[in-house]
């Protein structure tokens, strides 16, 4: 079994309303130095080696992205 | 200004039921190969270079994760 990891962020022209609270609460909490935030979902996958690129890109764009409105990188760990 | 991503999942001996929700929909759309899955949230920050590590640790695990029943890794991309 290998170990598959699918980032998931909203487009960069989506608003992100999750992102603007932690920024907000950052600056409210005195942090300085940082500047905006974005949230989006970290998916860790379990599979076998025998799995190829093309199914799961097929399951992240169809299964753990909303390709309308959010990106996707699928990355082999 | 610099990226850092902060990546939080839920420990391992928590139940994941939107991870358990992705994997039994795999199943159901044939796409074989696939074991445990696991979701949990990406951050990723645009921060200042004068911010140090100590408080990128610090705000990943009072803001962003739930130390309790979550771990999370900070990495500067």
């Amino acid at each position: 079994m290998a170990k598959v990891v699918v980032d998931v962020m909203p487009k960069p022209e989506i608003l992100d309303p999750q992102g603007q609270a932690v920024a907000g609460a950052l600056a409210r909490m005195g942090v300085a130095g940082v500047g905006d935030v974005r949230q989006g979902k970290h998916f860790e996958l379990e599979v076998d080696d025998s799995i190829d690129d093309e199914t799961l890109h097929r399951v992240a764009g169809s299964l753990l992205a909303n390709p309308v409105i959010e990106d996707w990188v699928v990355t082999r760990a």
